[in-house]
């Protein structure tokens, strides 16, 4: 089983510079199997030219290490809160790439301008806010993901598989590593498309509510239409 | 025939990931045999490396599946109300290409601001209005071809073969799937260039009407002379 | 001789899509042999991907086809113009490059601002005004190229080997059709981050004079030092 | 150990291209040996896609050429300041990057909006003054070291690897050559995402101080805890 999920997990690794979301190791991808409690999850600072399968640390959702010669990625323990508060995923990522992080530096969510936005993501893609002095030296990393469980406690989850970390980057996630990856990548072209949209127009408003609740509904829930599995 | 047909459809969807167009599977190109009135569309929802000329769908223009295993696009409401109204057209493509996106999403058509625009495309390329509840709910994908047939009522879509639909993504046409896919191509070049020229000149005006008339028509009509057709 | 020249001009112009500055066939590359007076170009409308030393067309400065089997690029006259004005160059390049063309767009010389810029071109990049309708009517093609050397009657064309024309795009020279697509190349990536310095400072001011001198005179005439030609 | 230092300064030069931060020879590497005071260094104006190891040039720091067919790099008396004056770096790199270089054109330092600035620079990236006409008269690769050595002289030049010569391009640097390179890509995938970030945000603040802090020391010092060296 461990064997197939790093598999798994260093596949769903290699599609972030395969996108063109990574420079050097800014980033990483983890997925859970929720019968152990185990994930797994890229090493901390190796290069994804280098990256092989074995190299996945298996860690469980208390932290401890399970398996694996590397130290984890040091966003591990944000991983570990998403883990716990979203029982629906199975899937992270954090990357920083470009268009995203931009928006996250610029401390705004990203406006739901058009329909490639609304066919993944139910309305805006919200931007947290930065920690305290006081939650950053208590535990970066973990309350990095205690303020994502927070802001959604309210929230669904699924709808919105994305989250901007103030001056940061951003986060997302998925039913596994793959589909967290998809998102990813769904988030760099919404936010690029975004930014210019607004170039254009600096006065353009959201896309109509309908337009949004059409998209999204149409690739998802009872009544989906888009793609095969109808 | 219908093989040959399938063979062209598919090489043409092909282009769109080669000219950057598509990102996963947000794009779809068909073309239409008018003698038999079938057209071929790409499967709605299947990868681009993994797709075959076999897995093209195979509709006629009542919307009836003739041949294939896989639901065609979900866009193949809007080509069937294109090709019963655009009778001199062969080929449709759509793309959520990221520049062409953006103009649409802004709701501006794209106004045209040089030769690379005027050598292809005559004015302004239009943006349609949103469609209303009413026709969202009604039928989505058949309205949004609606719309588009009754924008162009008056004006010559050979002329103007794209059209972009507000928060959405645009639409191209050309005389086979490969003239789409060279319109969409166009069509982003020329969105990319038209948003950076108002980023360089806030003021800037359009081309004069008689640059626009001679890019225009040293390509097209009767006295065309770029090429080796002449 | 004409076997060796156009084979040199099939490379110059396969440059052309390898540097990224031409979709489709929107751009060619021009080279003259001063004895004879003859000069290759690229043909009219013809795919780089297709394109072969032996399709090059071979004319001379009165605009008679010596050689080839196409019709020569639509631009030809430009280039005769140019040729028979300038006697210091030797080739000549015509792009619709993305950066360069939305300058020339938006009506605007490129300002100086930085040694990339004064390493190869002296002073503002100039945008020459666009052609009246009697101009364009008259003809099209040989007046952009008298235009263009009107503006430089009293100016040094080889210290500016770059030109835009209004609304159209940029051309560019140099002593070998090699040369002229550098500058090309040079031109596309010096108006690319002319317009990003402006957008992150639209107060910026170009470059100063003694900057400007130093670099151009670092590598151009008698007291040059760069490279390994001193 | 000359002929090591050259591999190493080769294949140190050949990441630029790889990093997509040269056009033609915009860019060059070297790197010190410490005990002997000879560093190796690209030839000046040298294709990368002809250089080879035995090209690099050795020159020691009085500006003498050791070893090497080729004249050293045109800014070889920059690189000889910098090694003379910060001790502790042993690899140099100068290059063109279009996004480093428009904010260097612009005048502006690069201010720390994030993150991924914040983990390998420790504050604003600066923009040191244009040299004045004497001191480009007098020696002016030689000044533009004697610049920026002055700017750092009350800074500590490893925790901030990198800076802006106005209207000119970047300088980095690091333990070695590779290190250096790596700021390089670091600097100039800074730089791109600091300016759309203001394109989304014009009012956009920088990062706070405690993140910068945090993030900094995360990677570097006594109490680092990214990657596997700890």
């Amino acid at each position: 089983m461990l064997e197939e999920l790093k598999q798994r997990v260093y596949e769903a690794n290699m599609q972030l510079p395969k996108h063109g979301l990574v420079t050097f190791t800014w980033g990483n991808v983890s997925e859970i199997d929720r019968e152990t409690g185990y994930f797994a999850i890229k090493p901390s600072g190796v290069d994804y030219d280098k990256l092989k399968p074995e190299d996945m640390v298996i860690m469980d959702l208390d932290g401890n290490k399970i398996e694996g010669k590397y130290n984890p990625s040091s966003d591990t323990a944000t991983h570990i809160e998403l883990y716990k508060a979203f029982p629906n995923i199975g899937g992270i990522v954090h990357t920083h790439s470009p268009w995203a992080t931009s928006w996250a530096q610029s401390g705004r969510g990203i406006p739901c301008y058009g329909t490639t936005h609304a066919d993944y993501m139910y309305g805006e893609i919200p931007c947290v806010r930065n920690l305290t002095k006081e939650e950053i030296d208590e535990a970066y990393e973990k309350n990095t993901g205690v303020l994502i469980v927070d802001f959604f406690k309210d929230k669904d989850y699924v709808a919105m598989p994305a989250v901007l970390c103030k001056n940061h980057g951003p986060f997302t996630w998925g039913k596994d590593g793959m589909e967290a990856v998809h998102n990813a990548v769904v988030l760099e072209e919404v936010a690029k498309m975004a930014a210019r949209t607004e170039m254009i127009n600096p006065k353009v408003q959201e896309a109509p509510q309908e337009l949004k609740d059409k998209h999204y509904y149409r690739k998802h829930g009872a009544n989906a239409y888009y793609g095969q599995n109808n």
